[in-house]
């Protein structure tokens, strides 16, 4: 296994830009790979603190990729225009500089909370660059997010990422979805004590009605922590694998 | 010599946050400590990938403190509250969880470029925490910043920060010079082909008029770069230590 | 949570060393330590890419530091002196820079496999720094170690450190328990498919007769592998906690 | 520019390695790459925390590679087999994983002290992979260097890797150039008072009689010390970028 800790100078963000990458050791010249999106408040070696992710990725053979995602909502501000920083630089920097396919049968996208938004937003809008799509436990109606009082994100923080009633509304899962009606294929979670397990049921119906044999959903216990995701990753990888 | 990657998790800014430190041998309980400021595009690791951090902590036998400062501009807004969370959360973190003094007479803040700005600014608004304060290249009027060509900064990324004339005004360091009335010791200095060095030399002016003999300007030579900074990082950490 | 990556020059190894600590949150000035030792082949950051570490230190409120260990089966070699520099430059070390109890009550080891040895050995000859012991699955016999085919440690290396057939008999755990009595709590564990269960077993018998009720022995199923250890590592910190 | 902190598992030295590789902006496939080798008590991070590498790097648009030592003299022994993991896994591994040029004409290796009789041997014995050397201040006789009471190293360290009169002697650069007579070109320099001086004038000797045209000594002033090695890195990297 290969443990990469790369930092890159980025000019979309004006910054350096953490990302870490798993790799295994079959030696391919061009591995799969899992895009894998952490939740609000982690970072680029939060997967790797709490799941052993080396282990998946080698039982998988697929490279993880774990960027850093600075709290942007995977989404496009004045402050980090961190969507099209993802799309347009980070992608193909990875995939140029290390042994990853660019081929879209080849990319997946996954995360977790936050990262679930982030990977259904990435994933709904980048077709032909990513055919699987994982959320666990995602923000799945970032209005509702906002206004709940169980959310870790301020009101003010989130207000400087969606900043009018329409960039939420354009913003909503479903409505991304309605707009280029993407035809992958989905996986969604969310433990039944999760709060924002209502919200996730609703995304589940509009998905299983749009998708049909596209969209799988994974029945879990538990709430919104590492204890849910860590019992349910390695499902997840394996989904995205087969 | 002893290096320290930091990432402890932050109630201010909702997320992991990287220091750099870097502590000699000398096994004291209590260092007197640099915190060292880099500039926009930066982060925690920029000083001692450019400059021979460590042998001028040894050299010094002085701490040196390296916070990433996430092109924030040391400074409180919606996004990043990073002037609150460096004075209320991440000095006291540090100086209770390493062998750094907490008395103001050891503790200096240093810094080049957007970070010579925030050393200036936090050194400034806390006297009873730092006497000594050095500003390399600094960001010495943030509305001519804002409006320069040459700055790399764009234009919705500040205003994202100073998001209104009054909050620009506010954050001029001459404003809040007046404002407090610090008589702290402050070296600065600027190259002559630097593109803010005129914006320097009326700080400057301010400055030895209301500072007189706890002023210094250091005349250099050289443009807003690295080469200029590690020419003189040397005597600047040599004022902060005598 | 707090995680550290410290790398010191040290002088018993000539070299720079890496230690990862972590710390939680509750801001005490001296935190009960758990030296956590890895297996043959792993180093600093093993651990916590293996096993929930930093939630783990959380639950017990305890530092948990994490060295790496060179193959150097934690003994005084010509290569590497390890022993003398864990005991007369790691831990002074760290407890005087980080906020880590120096206190016997307060310190305890641990470790896998290679680091099970160590942690026995480290442990029984420093009683008056350390009170506890907790040996997962260790090499109990060094000597059938050293002939057995599913040893992953090539002959040739091991014999650079236990270099004549008095050093393997002077560094057997039983005599070094033999040599110094000492009395502190003791777990073992090893699971019943691992390749040095008979070994442990042995072990256990010898050590349940000299400690008495200060000896307990963990019976876990398994193999020699971070499924066993992952599984159990949550309880061995609970019993070092309480 | 791009940092990356590897680790991966190597078969020949049964741990994990870590090496740091500075990889520029250009976006080439197959960048030419600079295998930088530091001295004893160094790792792989040296390089980065004395000189500015990435400046270096982007100057002259060549790939650095700093893989750590283990103080094991870039040499075979039964503790560490370094030679031919070096030769064997690492330089294919890296090749192979980065964007980092196989031909011979395009990878140069380049060290100091330790490091410059690493580049040394590993350069004279691999002609088919290597183009270019540049031994800073190497250890040029490495029984004076065993024997020099200004050595570093301890004696049982040293004769741990050089474990026997005829290992020393076959490992001596002049005996390694006469037993496979390469005809790469080779830089080398050593400051005026450094204390290994007189067996580099002695190497430089025997170098130029045998390499003649392909051969420069730069003379330059300075001790055994970074101070000499940051002033001559710059001019030392351009001699091999050329």
């Amino acid at each position: 296994m290969t443990l990469l800790n790369t930092s890159f100078r980025t000019n979309f963000l004006h910054t350096y830009f953490k990302t870490t990458v798993v790799i295994p050791d079959t030696d391919k010249a061009n591995y799969k790979a899992v895009w894998l999106l952490h939740g609000y408040t982690a970072d680029d070696t939060t997967w790797m603190r709490n799941v052993n992710i080396e282990q998946l990725a080698a039982k998988y053979d697929m490279a993880i990729i774990m960027p850093e995602g600075r709290n942007a909502f995977y989404t496009d501000s004045n402050f980090i225009p961190y969507y099209s920083f993802f799309v347009k630089e980070l992608m193909p920097k990875i995939q140029g500089m290390l042994p990853i396919s660019d081929k879209p049968e080849d990319n997946y996208i996954a995360g977790v909370s936050m990262g679930g938004y982030g990977a259904l937003k990435i994933g709904f809008l980048n077709p032909e660059k990513i055919s699987k799509i994982a959320a666990m436990s995602p923000v799945a109606d970032i209005e509702h997010f906002r206004n709940n009082e169980k959310s870790p994100m301020p009101l003010n923080t989130f207000d400087t990422i969606f900043d009018s009633p329409e960039k939420i509304k354009d913003n909503q899962i479903i409505n991304i979805f309605n707009q280029v009606h993407p035809d992958q294929k989905v996986l969604q979670l969310c433990g039944d004590e999760d709060f924002m397990h209502e919200d996730n049921i609703v995304l589940k119906k509009f998905l299983e009605d749009k998708l049909n044999d596209n969209y799988t959903w994974l029945p879990v216990k538990g709430d919104h922590s590492w204890t849910t995701w860590s019992k349910n990753i390695d499902q997840v990888l394996g989904w995205l694998a087969k």
